[in-house]
């Protein structure tokens, strides 16, 4: 990337915009939540629309590469900057426009996903998407990566809930797709959602507001097999039973937790089933518990009382930094396949797991047959980082052989691209390109992401 | 169109594939249910997707147009043939693959809806999309024009229910993007939906199935005032009540319905409401009769047995052939506003009905928003049909400035393309048709529709 001048762009932001070229107090613009990182050559805070257009067309008459961030909380380097590329930080873009009686809000991409959940229930409603960084994620960075969440099981994904965006593109034209009703001809609303800003920078994005369900049964179940478990989670499909939560941890991850914070009659399961019932379904509790123990679960404890169901949860929301806390290197990864495959890819798991000398463990959101397996190592050297990348690549070939999906949630950004083939096939792949060149043809907008080299 | 040598792509068919040239026997294949058609050079019957491929090699190397084609029930004129184009019917390409367990159906484009419905429902599901032809439309057809139905305003359309497509494009490539879970990158799937064959040629498409619901009670409301009905949409919408069912006409829909086979009570009503209600909702026929009343509904009939229901549901049901057999030339529109501007919408056409000398009216999904509007003429001149678009312009020029959609569920086809500048604007359309023209470069699939000219 040559020297750029950013003194034009300065003074084409508008007041509350800021660009900032002197980077050391902001270490954190370099990364995600990953372990990739890359340098930027600037970041742009912008404060509107205005401020995006300004940058985008900055960009565009440089050659520049842009990468939008919000958050930064994104789990496969869909923010991480391109060296010395723009990074245009949507962050300030926060506004929430909430319609109760159309069940619609309008927010801009900077909104914390929390943010609009708590805006929603300040009027009766929901916003139903809830992935695990809701607290900090921006509802830009949940649409760019179509997020999922752990009610996804019951409520579907980001995609499932935007209605409509407004787009800034390569050329700094506007797209608006609409969002109060259905619209003709080509989605480009669907198309842009899971892009990952390589088509455009999403502006303002409308979802639609759903009626909270309320808050149902919790319900711990431990297995003396992973396979009881995985078996557990079809069975349970296939007697019509949508629960609003339904997660799965396998023996290494349950014994992750148990280390960091013990949970009682956990020490020596080999996985475990934790849901919350559809409170709307008043038979499900005892729906759930027959089939629990009809495939042999050695433990099952039910608290109705959400307060006191934090006693059981505690086993999967400390689990993720339990997982960080032991390994000098963790490579996560978050594969999903069809439902009536799950037990097949938790057996591969468990098997790689055996015959590996690394740490190998997995959970996730079962009833989407989405699983985050992750990859623990004592050391983080290159060597280190080498083999597990080519234990991902067999897992990964395992999950396509299996009918599944690279990512059932993060996004493919940097950390999958190289294996996007195994999943789509060169026709295919090449028409994603085709259209990646209608919207960018000078490829400037967040490249290196998605498409392999 | 220059004249075309057929005998090469005959020969290259499969063994059931047909290419007739001989088309006095094929009138129907000229146009849709609108009243626009057009002279074909060819029909291919397609046996598998194999024969779909050969014909847009043809079309692609001789730069013949293609004209894709279900059913014919479209009514927008999106199946009708460009002068000598080649029309390609996927009516054979009727396979269902259902999977149980997965809740999924792997259908070819040729299936019947109601096909599709009756196999989901014999292993105990259901497929929700239910447009009024579903007894004769096929799948690829409702896919291509992201067909609605009576239960969208609880269900959805057809594209919140298809989860993959296979389809094969200009070049004769075959894009295919997988179906068993949600998919990273660009998602093709869901921009084919509802482009109505300008992209590629559809061969494939899998749909999620679900729990049929059981059928509710069915609630008949009269009204003495278009707005009183508007109204009650409305109060229903935000009391946060979904019936499986929520239709609307206006008073000359009523008194067509009433010409044809008369309802009691019904003689001198200004609109009504039909519901069937939500039988997991057991509070939900007190709360509507109570709305309905609250808004001076002046005839409340509730019917819970489904076969006498029918009684009820007459009115409904014979709509479409009464005003059709009223008028030597009828004119449909199928516009959606946002429910909070439903009722302004309906004073609207009532006004344009009060101030015209053509008899115009209105019926439609209404919990949707979707508003069928008709155009009816004593005789069919071209002063009529004239008079007749020029009144089309105005009732979709006071839609989109009520924030709504040219088209709730027919699609733009050839009927609304002039219109649909109105919709979208420039920056939109633009990269629209630089889609389009990564897809289709030579400007072969299905030309005409959906762009302006």
């Amino acid at each position: 990337v040559p020297a750029v001048d950013y003194d034009k762009l300065r003074s084409a932001l508008s007041e509350n915009g800021r660009l900032i070229t002197d980077l050391a107090d902001y270490e954190a613009y370099t990364h995600d939540a990953t372990a990739d990182s890359g340098t930027p050559g600037a970041i742009v805070f912008a404060s509107n629309a205005n401020d995006v257009r300004a940058t985008v067309l900055f960009c565009h008459k440089h050659n520049l590469p842009i990468v939008p961030r919000g958050a930064g909380t994104g789990l496969s380097g869909g923010c991480v900057p391109s060296e010395g590329a723009l990074v245009l930080s949507t962050e300030a873009l926060d506004e929430i426009e909430i319609m109760p009686e159309e069940k619609i809000a309008v927010c801009g991409p900077g909104v914390i996903t929390r943010d609009l959940i708590d805006g929603a229930e300040a009027v009766g409603l929901t916003y139903a998407p809830d992935p695990a960084s809701y607290t900090e994620s921006t509802l830009g960075g949940n649409v760019a990566e179509n997020a999922g969440g752990l009610r996804c099981v019951k409520y579907g994904v980001t995609r499932d809930y935007v209605i409509g965006l407004q787009a800034i593109t390569a050329d700094g034209c506007t797209l608006d797709t609409g969002w109060f009703t259905e619209r003709p001809a080509f989605e480009l609303g669907e198309l842009l959602i899971g892009s990952e800003g390589t088509l455009a920078i999403i502006t303002s994005i409308a979802v639609s507001l759903v009626e909270p369900s309320g808050r149902g049964t919790t319900i711990l179940a431990a297995f003396g097999e992973p396979s009881d478990a995985a078996r557990t989670v079809f069975a349970l499909r296939r007697a019509g039973l949508v629960p609003t939560v339904m997660e799965f941890m396998d023996g290494d991850a349950i014994d992750c937790s148990n280390a960091y914070e013990p949970t009682e009659g956990l020490h020596k399961a080999a996985a475990l089933l934790l849901f919350e019932t559809d409170p709307h379904h008043h038979d499900m509790e005892r729906l759930i518990e027959g089939i629990c123990s009809d495939n042999h679960c050695t433990l099952l404890r039910t608290e109705p009382d959400p307060n006191r169901a934090e006693d059981l949860w505690r086993v999967r929301r400390n689990l993720s930094k339990a997982i960080t806390d032991m390994a000098a290197l963790r490579v996560s990864e978050d594969v999903a396949v069809p439902i009536s495959r799950f037990a097949d890819l938790v057996a591969f798991v468990d098997q790689m797991n055996h015959s590996s000398h690394y740490r190998i463990n997995a959970f996730g959101h079962a009833g989407d047959g989405n699983l985050h397996v992750s990859f623990l190592s004592e050391h983080d050297t290159s060597r280190d980082r080498e083999n597990i990348d080519s234990l991902v690549e067999t897992l990964m070939r395992k999950t396509i052989e299996l009918d599944g999906t690279l990512t059932g949630e993060h996004g493919i950004g940097l950390a999958k691209r190289r294996l996007l083939p195994l999943e789509f096939d060169p026709p295919t792949l090449q028409f994603m390109r085709h259209i990646k060149d209608a919207f960018d043809p000078t490829g400037i907008m967040n490249p290196d992401k998605i498409f392999p080299v």
